[in-house]
């Protein structure tokens, strides 16, 4: 039989490329499905749109019993949704469902771990656990479908095809701590660091925070007269991929520089500090772009947030390139792929 | 390190119940999660309420190549999960998000044929797919979270703890359909049958149908005065654990009568016909407890609906018994297990 490619020679964004077929055109195009009030019946004009987001945490691809706790798991994998929720725009979260997934000699101790490190997060960012499934399987999975609201009035979503050339890219944080974090707790080779930043990497890649205070800085710091238009996403894949992602989805370029790089303090000295600031990953920061104007007002007032560069009109480099030499950068080349 | 029973050892309803205690009180006690609208803030008081449920279909548990193809496995799956949001008394689907979890391997077209599979469901029945993940994994998974909505007006929701002593049991169709079909499609030893009831059992168990012209049926046939009361659940887990979940909640016990189980005629003469009936599963039906007048306008309107018992005073024989003879009916003995 004709089967044609496996998922591994697809890759994953072709492979939800090809999924994002099955949707209405453009449901697939942000970090979170956005629902229109107006699906909801004539009666909810006046309702706030929801916000609702699934992410599969699968283990031995996305947490490993050697990194972490099962109280870390939860928290990660809650967090991992919640921070989607941020990058469209909410404030607010209603609640999360999860599907468990574990085998049956699970010790239910794992289990109540990971749900009280869902339930901590959910203490400190809002929402409930509304509810879910739970089944056997061969590995340990959480999928979490997490549901939040945009408030109404002046703000609208954050959209990742929103950006227009001219655009500041604002970062809310700085990138590769959470990488530092991983290579500490797997034990890899990483030259000597004071304890207190080691727990500040280590605490990073356990304990990541969705942005919501980033999303109200937003809010906040946009100047009189200027209508919402914020485009985001987070940079869950790492700070390369979200400015790809945003620059694709705007019909841009991104100019990146080496000398913006959001480098932490703690990275410093380390061959691969700028490898693991671009790529690293699960930094669940904001990358949003704006208009210059209101990207200087957000740096100003948001603790930690950073121009790491701008968009332009789009160029024969492709979706990322340096201003300050290095050449493009190729977002696919060193990316993650969740299949291979 | 004292890490307390398995998942396997504490079987899956007390693990429902354990993870209940990181929810709001009550949460977990339908067959899926009801947001009040009041949740979306004051302007919202007008919105319908949403029903969001989510259900994880694993391979080799719920579902398996040897039995059927993908495009059945993606019907199945968006139909046990729609089914959930029928039992809880909506009429329409919002959408639904799919967190797939595949191994490298799996074929491109496997993965097609279940999104397609859950296009057919939903062009059949209502919502869109409205985003999701994708990620590897040692086996193929999916996880669905549905989105419906409750009308408002006259009708509340299907509660399973709404059921009364004195209302009659109803379900909406018979049951052990699906469950021949399994057998059938495994090739167990079963009596010979036309060709004609094969497909139909086969049909039951690759296509079932959520019950959605059931919930149109109850609101239809509601005798003029009666308030809305109804309880129901799906009978996903076979007719038996059905009529006890509502007995359960309801703080009931649920009498049935041999005489009464709603055997389908392609059962007729199969030893093993009373014991699918109960315990087969998967037919998804709705099974409902309706103030007596009610029930009877049900009956009489909806082809295939039919009384199967009635709820009464709890019995010292526990939530299920028979009125015919034959005891008590123990859930749980016989009741199948995602864990084992």
């Amino acid at each position: 039989m004709p089967e044609g490619p496996t998922l591994a020679e697809l890759g994953e964004t072709e492979l939800i490329r090809r999924l994002g077929a099955f949707a209405p055109q453009g449901q697939f195009a942000d970090d979170a499905a956005l629902l229109d009030p107006a699906l909801f019946g004539p009666n909810d004009r006046g309702a706030h749109p929801l916000v609702v987001n699934t992410d599969v945490l699968v283990e031995d691809i996305h947490f490993s019993e050697a990194t972490m706790g099962s109280s870390d798991v939860g928290w990660r994998a809650a967090a991992a949704n919640l921070s989607d929720l941020a990058a469209m725009g909410c404030l607010s979260v209603v609640g999360i469902t999860v599907g468990l997934v574990a085998p049956g000699h699970t010790p239910w101790h794992w289990v109540e771990g990971a749900y009280g490190g869902m339930a901590e997060l959910l203490g400190a960012h809002g929402g409930v656990l509304l509810g879910g499934d739970c089944s056997g399987g061969r590995q340990r999975l959480l999928a979490i479908t997490a549901l939040g609201r945009l408030t109404s009035g002046p703000h609208g979503p954050i959209r990742r095809g929103d950006g227009r050339p001219g655009d500041q890219l604002v970062s809310t944080g700085a990138h590769g701590l959470s990488r530092l974090g991983l290579a500490l707790l797997r034990g890899d080779a990483v030259p000597a660091l004071p304890e207190a930043s080691k727990e500040r990497a280590i605490g990073a890649h356990r304990r990541p925070r969705p942005r919501f205070d980033a999303v109200a800085a937003v809010r906040d710091t946009r100047p009189a007269g200027l209508p919402w238009r914020v485009a985001g996403c987070d940079s869950s894949d790492g700070l390369a991929a979200a400015a790809a992602c945003l620059a694709v989805a705007s019909g841009c370029t991104a100019l990146l520089a080496h000398a913006d790089l959001p480098l932490p303090a703690e990275l410093e000295g380390l061959a691969a500090a700028e490898d693991w600031c671009l790529w690293g990953g699960e930094d669940f920061e904001l990358v949003l772009a704006l208009e210059p104007a209101w990207a200087e007002a957000l740096v100003e007032q948001l603790a930690g947030a950073r121009r790491v560069g701008q968009l332009v009109e789009p160029q024969p480099e492709g979706p990322l390139a340096w201003t300050d030499g290095g050449g493009a950068i190729r977002p696919g080349a060193a990316a993650f792929s969740h299949f291979s």
